[in-house]
Protein backbone atom coordinates (compact mmCIF):
# COMPACT_ATOMS: atom_id res chain seq x y z
CA UNK A 1 0.00 0.00 0.00
CA UNK A 2 1.16 3.77 -0.37
CA UNK A 3 2.83 5.44 2.20
CA UNK A 4 1.31 8.57 2.21
CA UNK A 5 -0.82 9.40 5.53
CA UNK A 6 -4.27 8.92 4.54
CA UNK A 7 -7.12 11.43 5.93
CA UNK A 8 -9.33 9.94 8.94
CA UNK A 9 -12.11 11.56 6.73
CA UNK A 10 -11.74 9.13 4.08
CA UNK A 11 -11.21 6.05 6.23
CA UNK A 12 -14.52 6.96 8.25
CA UNK A 13 -16.42 6.92 4.61
CA UNK A 14 -14.78 3.49 3.47
CA UNK A 15 -17.12 1.42 5.57
CA UNK A 16 -20.14 2.79 4.01
CA UNK A 17 -18.56 2.18 0.55
CA UNK A 18 -18.08 -1.31 2.06
CA UNK A 19 -21.65 -1.49 2.54
CA UNK A 20 -22.54 -0.44 -0.32
CA UNK A 21 -20.18 -2.56 -2.63
CA UNK A 22 -21.50 -5.59 -0.49
CA UNK A 23 -25.36 -4.88 -0.75
CA UNK A 24 -24.93 -4.62 -4.99
CA UNK A 25 -22.63 -8.05 -4.41
CA UNK A 26 -25.85 -9.63 -2.67
CA UNK A 27 -28.08 -8.27 -5.30
CA UNK A 28 -25.29 -9.92 -8.03
CA UNK A 29 -24.53 -6.40 -9.73
CA UNK A 30 -21.05 -6.76 -11.30
CA UNK A 31 -20.13 -3.81 -12.81
CA UNK A 32 -20.67 -0.04 -11.13
CA UNK A 33 -19.81 3.14 -12.43
CA UNK A 34 -18.80 6.32 -10.03
CA UNK A 35 -21.79 8.08 -11.58
CA UNK A 36 -24.48 5.30 -10.57
CA UNK A 37 -22.45 4.83 -7.23
CA UNK A 38 -22.98 8.49 -6.75
CA UNK A 39 -26.17 8.72 -7.79
CA UNK A 40 -27.13 4.99 -5.17
CA UNK A 41 -24.97 6.72 -2.42
CA UNK A 42 -25.86 10.66 -2.13
CA UNK A 43 -22.12 11.85 -2.49
CA UNK A 44 -20.42 13.12 -5.98
CA UNK A 45 -18.99 11.36 -8.30
CA UNK A 46 -15.46 12.96 -7.87
CA UNK A 47 -15.80 12.34 -4.09
CA UNK A 48 -15.68 8.79 -4.94
CA UNK A 49 -12.74 9.24 -7.34
CA UNK A 50 -11.02 11.27 -5.05
CA UNK A 51 -11.71 8.75 -2.12
CA UNK A 52 -10.47 6.02 -4.11
CA UNK A 53 -7.14 7.79 -5.47
CA UNK A 54 -5.85 7.66 -1.85
CA UNK A 55 -5.77 3.43 -2.79
CA UNK A 56 -4.22 3.65 -5.96
CA UNK A 57 -7.95 4.10 -7.80
CA UNK A 58 -9.42 0.81 -8.67
CA UNK A 59 -8.76 0.80 -12.34
CA UNK A 60 -11.37 0.68 -14.69
CA UNK A 61 -12.55 3.94 -15.71
CA UNK A 62 -15.02 4.07 -18.60
CA UNK A 63 -15.58 0.30 -17.62
CA UNK A 64 -16.91 1.17 -14.49
CA UNK A 65 -15.45 -0.58 -11.24
CA UNK A 66 -15.93 -4.44 -10.64
CA UNK A 67 -17.88 -4.54 -7.83
CA UNK A 68 -16.60 -7.83 -6.35
CA UNK A 69 -12.86 -6.61 -6.79
CA UNK A 70 -13.65 -3.08 -5.50
CA UNK A 71 -15.51 -4.78 -1.99
CA UNK A 72 -12.85 -7.54 -1.21
CA UNK A 73 -10.00 -4.43 -1.54
CA UNK A 74 -11.67 -2.02 0.60
CA UNK A 75 -12.43 -4.84 2.89
CA UNK A 76 -8.53 -5.66 2.66
CA UNK A 77 -7.65 -2.23 3.46
CA UNK A 78 -9.65 -2.13 6.45
CA UNK A 79 -8.23 -5.15 7.70
CA UNK A 80 -11.38 -7.35 7.41
CA UNK A 81 -9.33 -10.43 6.32
CA UNK A 82 -8.09 -10.86 9.97
CA UNK A 83 -10.20 -12.05 12.27
CA UNK A 84 -10.65 -9.42 15.66
CA UNK A 85 -11.07 -10.85 19.13
CA UNK A 86 -13.54 -8.43 21.16
CA UNK A 87 -14.63 -8.11 24.77
CA UNK A 88 -16.98 -6.29 26.13
CA UNK A 89 -16.60 -4.47 29.33
CA UNK A 90 -20.00 -4.17 31.46
CA UNK A 91 -22.49 -6.41 30.73
CA UNK A 92 -25.56 -4.02 31.28
CA UNK A 93 -27.88 -3.10 28.84
CA UNK A 94 -25.73 -1.96 26.16
CA UNK A 95 -23.21 -4.29 26.34
CA UNK A 96 -26.01 -7.12 26.17
CA UNK A 97 -27.07 -5.51 23.11
CA UNK A 98 -23.54 -5.22 21.60
CA UNK A 99 -23.18 -8.99 22.62
CA UNK A 100 -26.11 -9.91 20.85
CA UNK A 101 -25.48 -8.22 17.70
CA UNK A 102 -25.11 -10.57 14.64
CA UNK A 103 -23.48 -8.49 12.15
CA UNK A 104 -20.32 -7.99 14.16
CA UNK A 105 -19.35 -11.38 13.67
CA UNK A 106 -20.42 -11.29 10.03
CA UNK A 107 -17.03 -8.16 9.71
CA UNK A 108 -14.99 -10.95 11.24
CA UNK A 109 -15.36 -8.86 15.18
CA UNK A 110 -15.76 -12.15 17.33
CA UNK A 111 -16.97 -11.05 20.79
CA UNK A 112 -15.16 -13.58 23.23
CA UNK A 113 -15.82 -12.36 26.57
CA UNK A 114 -18.04 -10.09 28.31
CA UNK A 115 -16.85 -8.44 31.58
CA UNK A 116 -18.91 -7.07 34.34
CA UNK A 117 -18.34 -5.88 38.36
CA UNK A 118 -21.76 -7.52 39.30
CA UNK A 119 -22.04 -10.85 40.88
CA UNK A 120 -25.15 -11.62 40.22
CA UNK A 121 -24.38 -11.03 36.62
CA UNK A 122 -21.28 -13.70 36.28
CA UNK A 123 -21.88 -16.73 35.08
CA UNK A 124 -24.83 -15.62 33.23
CA UNK A 125 -24.39 -16.22 29.22
CA UNK A 126 -25.09 -13.90 26.46
CA UNK A 127 -25.20 -16.29 22.71
CA UNK A 128 -23.88 -18.74 24.74
CA UNK A 129 -20.67 -16.23 26.21
CA UNK A 130 -20.17 -16.17 30.02
CA UNK A 131 -20.33 -13.26 31.58
CA UNK A 132 -16.65 -13.07 33.84
CA UNK A 133 -15.70 -11.28 37.24
CA UNK A 134 -13.66 -8.37 35.94
CA UNK A 135 -10.68 -9.82 38.26
CA UNK A 136 -10.03 -12.24 35.22
CA UNK A 137 -10.07 -9.59 32.31
CA UNK A 138 -6.13 -9.25 32.05
CA UNK A 139 -5.65 -12.85 32.26
CA UNK A 140 -8.35 -13.70 29.58
CA UNK A 141 -7.00 -10.87 27.14
CA UNK A 142 -3.18 -12.01 27.25
CA UNK A 143 -5.08 -15.96 26.75
CA UNK A 144 -6.94 -15.32 24.33
CA UNK A 145 -5.53 -12.78 22.11
CA UNK A 146 -8.29 -10.10 22.57
CA UNK A 147 -6.81 -6.72 20.38
CA UNK A 148 -10.22 -5.23 21.24
CA UNK A 149 -12.69 -3.83 23.98
CA UNK A 150 -15.63 -2.61 24.15
CA UNK A 151 -16.10 -0.22 27.01
CA UNK A 152 -19.90 0.83 28.13
CA UNK A 153 -19.22 1.07 31.63
CA UNK A 154 -20.46 4.55 33.68
CA UNK A 155 -18.01 7.09 32.87
CA UNK A 156 -16.20 7.24 36.65
CA UNK A 157 -14.66 4.45 35.69
CA UNK A 158 -13.51 4.42 32.18
CA UNK A 159 -10.69 6.11 32.58
CA UNK A 160 -8.84 3.71 34.85
CA UNK A 161 -10.31 0.53 33.11
CA UNK A 162 -8.57 2.46 29.39
CA UNK A 163 -5.28 2.86 31.15
CA UNK A 164 -5.60 -1.29 32.30
CA UNK A 165 -6.50 -2.18 29.28
CA UNK A 166 -3.19 -0.25 27.31
CA UNK A 167 -1.36 -2.49 30.33
CA UNK A 168 -3.05 -5.32 29.20
CA UNK A 169 -1.93 -4.96 25.56
CA UNK A 170 -5.18 -4.02 24.17
CA UNK A 171 -4.78 -2.73 20.52
CA UNK A 172 -8.37 -0.45 20.22
CA UNK A 173 -11.06 0.66 22.35
CA UNK A 174 -14.69 1.69 21.50
CA UNK A 175 -15.85 4.08 23.89
CA UNK A 176 -19.41 4.54 25.16
CA UNK A 177 -18.35 6.08 27.95
CA UNK A 178 -19.09 9.81 28.09
CA UNK A 179 -15.34 10.82 29.07
CA UNK A 180 -12.44 11.47 26.41
CA UNK A 181 -9.67 8.71 27.62
CA UNK A 182 -6.06 8.63 27.97
CA UNK A 183 -4.01 6.09 25.82
CA UNK A 184 -0.49 6.22 24.50
CA UNK A 185 -0.07 6.64 20.67
CA UNK A 186 -0.45 2.96 19.08
CA UNK A 187 -3.51 2.59 20.83
CA UNK A 188 -6.70 3.40 18.45
CA UNK A 189 -10.06 5.04 19.80
CA UNK A 190 -13.40 5.51 18.47
CA UNK A 191 -15.49 7.08 20.63
CA UNK A 192 -19.52 7.17 20.44
CA UNK A 193 -20.99 9.92 22.64
CA UNK A 194 -24.85 9.41 22.20
CA UNK A 195 -25.65 12.46 24.03
CA UNK A 196 -23.31 14.84 21.50
CA UNK A 197 -25.35 12.89 18.06
CA UNK A 198 -28.48 14.44 20.28
CA UNK A 199 -27.20 17.73 20.41
CA UNK A 200 -25.87 17.97 17.10
CA UNK A 201 -29.07 16.75 16.20
CA UNK A 202 -30.80 19.86 18.21
CA UNK A 203 -28.82 22.14 17.11
CA UNK A 204 -29.68 21.17 13.42
CA UNK A 205 -33.51 21.26 14.39
CA UNK A 206 -32.97 24.62 15.40
CA UNK A 207 -30.81 25.48 12.76
CA UNK A 208 -33.42 24.51 9.82
CA UNK A 209 -36.55 26.43 12.40
CA UNK A 210 -34.40 29.57 12.03
CA UNK A 211 -33.97 29.54 8.48
CA UNK A 212 -37.53 29.05 7.85
CA UNK A 213 -38.73 31.79 9.75
CA UNK A 214 -36.15 33.92 8.05
CA UNK A 215 -37.04 33.00 4.64
CA UNK A 216 -40.97 33.73 6.05
CA UNK A 217 -40.38 36.94 7.11
CA UNK A 218 -38.34 37.46 3.93
CA UNK A 219 -41.50 36.72 2.19
CA UNK A 220 -43.58 38.51 3.85
CA UNK A 221 -41.86 41.86 3.51
CA UNK B 1 -26.29 34.71 15.56
CA UNK B 2 -24.61 35.05 12.30
CA UNK B 3 -26.33 34.04 8.73
CA UNK B 4 -23.26 31.76 7.66
CA UNK B 5 -23.77 28.43 7.35
CA UNK B 6 -21.61 27.05 9.99
CA UNK B 7 -20.00 23.40 8.72
CA UNK B 8 -21.16 20.45 10.31
CA UNK B 9 -17.36 19.66 11.72
CA UNK B 10 -17.24 22.56 13.64
CA UNK B 11 -21.00 22.02 15.21
CA UNK B 12 -19.71 18.63 15.70
CA UNK B 13 -17.22 19.86 18.14
CA UNK B 14 -20.06 22.06 19.94
CA UNK B 15 -21.15 19.25 22.00
CA UNK B 16 -17.21 18.27 23.16
CA UNK B 17 -16.65 21.84 24.24
CA UNK B 18 -19.57 21.77 26.24
CA UNK B 19 -18.92 18.87 28.00
CA UNK B 20 -15.33 20.55 29.31
CA UNK B 21 -16.71 23.11 30.13
CA UNK B 22 -19.56 21.67 32.55
CA UNK B 23 -16.70 19.79 33.88
CA UNK B 24 -15.00 23.27 34.55
CA UNK B 25 -18.11 24.37 35.87
CA UNK B 26 -18.13 21.38 38.70
CA UNK B 27 -15.06 22.31 39.61
CA UNK B 28 -15.84 26.06 40.29
CA UNK B 29 -13.04 27.31 37.66
CA UNK B 30 -14.53 30.90 36.52
CA UNK B 31 -11.86 31.80 33.43
CA UNK B 32 -9.83 29.41 31.32
CA UNK B 33 -7.71 30.50 28.41
CA UNK B 34 -7.74 29.15 25.01
CA UNK B 35 -4.78 27.60 25.72
CA UNK B 36 -5.48 26.23 28.95
CA UNK B 37 -8.47 24.81 27.39
CA UNK B 38 -6.44 23.47 23.96
CA UNK B 39 -3.85 21.71 26.45
CA UNK B 40 -7.11 19.97 28.92
CA UNK B 41 -8.88 19.29 25.29
CA UNK B 42 -6.04 18.30 23.38
CA UNK B 43 -6.96 20.40 20.08
CA UNK B 44 -5.27 23.24 19.17
CA UNK B 45 -5.63 27.04 20.80
CA UNK B 46 -6.03 28.26 17.25
CA UNK B 47 -8.51 25.25 16.12
CA UNK B 48 -10.55 26.49 19.69
CA UNK B 49 -10.27 29.92 18.63
CA UNK B 50 -11.75 29.09 15.07
CA UNK B 51 -14.18 26.96 16.22
CA UNK B 52 -15.76 30.12 18.54
CA UNK B 53 -14.69 32.94 15.84
CA UNK B 54 -17.79 31.44 13.90
CA UNK B 55 -19.97 32.25 16.65
CA UNK B 56 -18.64 35.59 17.33
CA UNK B 57 -15.73 34.71 19.45
CA UNK B 58 -17.35 34.80 22.83
CA UNK B 59 -14.95 37.42 23.75
CA UNK B 60 -12.31 38.18 26.47
CA UNK B 61 -9.21 37.40 24.60
CA UNK B 62 -6.25 37.84 27.21
CA UNK B 63 -8.07 37.77 30.07
CA UNK B 64 -9.71 34.04 28.81
CA UNK B 65 -13.11 32.79 28.50
CA UNK B 66 -15.65 33.67 30.65
CA UNK B 67 -16.78 29.52 31.99
CA UNK B 68 -19.94 29.82 33.06
CA UNK B 69 -21.10 32.82 29.85
CA UNK B 70 -19.49 30.39 27.12
CA UNK B 71 -21.25 27.06 28.93
CA UNK B 72 -24.24 28.64 28.62
CA UNK B 73 -24.09 30.46 25.36
CA UNK B 74 -22.78 27.07 23.91
CA UNK B 75 -25.74 25.52 25.05
CA UNK B 76 -28.20 27.90 23.66
CA UNK B 77 -26.41 27.41 20.31
CA UNK B 78 -26.98 23.45 20.53
CA UNK B 79 -30.58 24.74 21.24
CA UNK B 80 -30.69 22.83 24.85
CA UNK B 81 -33.02 25.49 26.05
CA UNK B 82 -35.72 24.42 24.76
CA UNK B 83 -36.91 20.55 25.85
CA UNK B 84 -36.53 17.99 23.43
CA UNK B 85 -39.98 15.06 23.43
CA UNK B 86 -37.84 11.66 22.37
CA UNK B 87 -39.56 8.30 21.18
CA UNK B 88 -37.53 4.94 20.96
CA UNK B 89 -38.50 2.38 18.42
CA UNK B 90 -37.64 -0.76 19.16
CA UNK B 91 -37.36 -1.80 23.02
CA UNK B 92 -34.82 -4.55 22.91
CA UNK B 93 -31.70 -4.38 24.36
CA UNK B 94 -30.25 -0.86 22.62
CA UNK B 95 -33.60 0.73 22.78
CA UNK B 96 -34.05 -0.64 26.54
CA UNK B 97 -30.44 0.37 26.97
CA UNK B 98 -31.17 4.36 25.84
CA UNK B 99 -34.36 4.33 27.88
CA UNK B 100 -32.42 3.61 31.13
CA UNK B 101 -29.61 6.63 30.30
CA UNK B 102 -30.86 9.31 32.63
CA UNK B 103 -28.08 11.71 30.84
CA UNK B 104 -30.04 12.32 28.09
CA UNK B 105 -32.86 13.83 30.34
CA UNK B 106 -29.98 15.99 32.17
CA UNK B 107 -29.70 17.77 28.52
CA UNK B 108 -32.93 18.25 28.10
CA UNK B 109 -33.96 15.01 25.89
CA UNK B 110 -36.75 13.45 27.49
CA UNK B 111 -37.95 10.04 26.76
CA UNK B 112 -41.66 10.47 26.19
CA UNK B 113 -42.56 6.80 24.90
CA UNK B 114 -41.23 3.71 23.66
CA UNK B 115 -42.26 1.34 20.93
CA UNK B 116 -42.00 -2.26 19.58
CA UNK B 117 -44.23 -4.77 17.20
CA UNK B 118 -43.49 -7.25 20.16
CA UNK B 119 -46.80 -8.28 21.48
CA UNK B 120 -45.19 -9.86 24.98
CA UNK B 121 -43.07 -6.35 25.46
CA UNK B 122 -46.05 -4.49 25.35
CA UNK B 123 -47.28 -2.74 28.87
CA UNK B 124 -44.20 -3.55 30.31
CA UNK B 125 -42.57 0.05 31.62
CA UNK B 126 -38.61 0.79 31.48
CA UNK B 127 -37.98 3.87 34.18
CA UNK B 128 -42.12 4.60 34.33
CA UNK B 129 -42.23 4.73 30.48
CA UNK B 130 -44.67 2.06 29.24
CA UNK B 131 -43.89 0.02 25.82
CA UNK B 132 -45.99 0.66 24.06
CA UNK B 133 -47.79 -0.75 20.16
CA UNK B 134 -46.29 0.61 16.57
CA UNK B 135 -50.10 1.04 15.59
CA UNK B 136 -50.36 4.12 18.69
CA UNK B 137 -46.88 5.91 17.53
CA UNK B 138 -48.82 8.06 15.15
CA UNK B 139 -51.52 9.83 17.50
CA UNK B 140 -48.55 9.62 19.98
CA UNK B 141 -45.94 11.55 18.44
CA UNK B 142 -48.67 14.09 17.17
CA UNK B 143 -50.73 14.28 20.56
CA UNK B 144 -47.03 14.72 22.75
CA UNK B 145 -45.31 17.37 20.70
CA UNK B 146 -42.36 14.83 19.86
CA UNK B 147 -39.55 15.68 17.97
CA UNK B 148 -37.00 13.23 17.60
CA UNK B 149 -37.36 9.72 17.72
CA UNK B 150 -34.34 7.29 18.02
CA UNK B 151 -34.57 4.06 15.58
CA UNK B 152 -33.10 0.96 17.57
CA UNK B 153 -34.76 -1.32 14.95
CA UNK B 154 -33.34 -3.74 12.25
CA UNK B 155 -32.47 -2.80 9.19
CA UNK B 156 -35.10 -4.42 7.17
CA UNK B 157 -37.99 -2.16 8.61
CA UNK B 158 -36.32 1.19 9.50
CA UNK B 159 -36.55 2.67 5.82
CA UNK B 160 -40.14 2.28 5.66
CA UNK B 161 -40.31 3.46 9.62
CA UNK B 162 -38.22 6.30 8.73
CA UNK B 163 -40.89 7.59 6.09
CA UNK B 164 -43.85 6.86 8.20
CA UNK B 165 -41.70 9.05 10.90
CA UNK B 166 -41.09 11.78 8.08
CA UNK B 167 -45.50 11.86 7.50
CA UNK B 168 -45.95 12.39 11.42
CA UNK B 169 -44.10 15.43 11.50
CA UNK B 170 -40.77 14.01 12.96
CA UNK B 171 -37.66 16.47 13.22
CA UNK B 172 -35.13 14.22 13.72
CA UNK B 173 -33.97 11.09 13.81
CA UNK B 174 -31.13 9.29 15.59
CA UNK B 175 -30.52 5.95 13.82
CA UNK B 176 -28.88 2.46 14.84
CA UNK B 177 -30.26 1.00 12.01
CA UNK B 178 -27.15 -0.05 9.58
CA UNK B 179 -29.02 1.10 6.79
CA UNK B 180 -28.88 4.94 5.26
CA UNK B 181 -32.07 6.27 5.66
CA UNK B 182 -34.06 8.31 2.73
CA UNK B 183 -35.57 11.79 4.24
CA UNK B 184 -36.63 14.95 2.92
CA UNK B 185 -34.80 17.93 4.03
CA UNK B 186 -35.42 19.62 6.91
CA UNK B 187 -35.25 16.67 9.07
CA UNK B 188 -32.30 15.76 10.66
CA UNK B 189 -30.65 12.42 10.69
CA UNK B 190 -27.57 11.45 13.13
CA UNK B 191 -26.61 7.80 12.10
CA UNK B 192 -24.66 5.61 15.00
CA UNK B 193 -23.22 2.46 12.79
CA UNK B 194 -21.07 0.73 14.82
CA UNK B 195 -20.21 -1.81 12.50
CA UNK B 196 -18.52 1.14 11.15
CA UNK B 197 -16.58 2.29 13.98
CA UNK B 198 -15.06 -1.03 14.42
CA UNK B 199 -13.69 -1.35 10.73
CA UNK B 200 -12.42 2.06 11.32
CA UNK B 201 -10.59 0.56 14.12
CA UNK B 202 -9.52 -2.42 12.32
CA UNK B 203 -8.23 -0.21 9.65
CA UNK B 204 -6.03 1.85 12.31
CA UNK B 205 -4.80 -1.19 14.21
CA UNK B 206 -3.49 -2.53 10.86
CA UNK B 207 -1.68 0.82 9.52
CA UNK B 208 -0.42 1.28 12.69
CA UNK B 209 1.45 -2.24 12.74
CA UNK B 210 2.38 -1.59 9.61
CA UNK B 211 3.89 1.78 10.13
CA UNK B 212 5.92 -0.59 13.08
CA UNK B 213 6.99 -2.83 10.62
CA UNK B 214 8.09 -0.45 8.33
CA UNK B 215 10.28 1.43 10.65
CA UNK B 216 11.64 -1.75 12.09
CA UNK B 217 12.71 -2.89 8.82
CA UNK B 218 14.49 0.81 8.09
CA UNK B 219 15.98 0.18 11.64
CA UNK B 220 18.09 -3.24 10.39
CA UNK B 221 18.73 -1.93 7.09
Amino acid sequence: MCEKEISQAVIGRLPRYFRYLGELKEQNVERISSQELSELMKVTASQIRQDFNNFGGFGQQGYGYNVNYLYQEIGKILGLGKKHHLVIIGAGNLGQALANYMNFEKRGFLVCGIFDIKKELIGKTLRGIAIRPIEELEQFIRANDVDIAVLTIPKNGAVLMAEKLVRCGIKAILNFAHVDLNVPEGVQVENVHLSDSLMKLSYNIHKYEENVERANEKGVQ
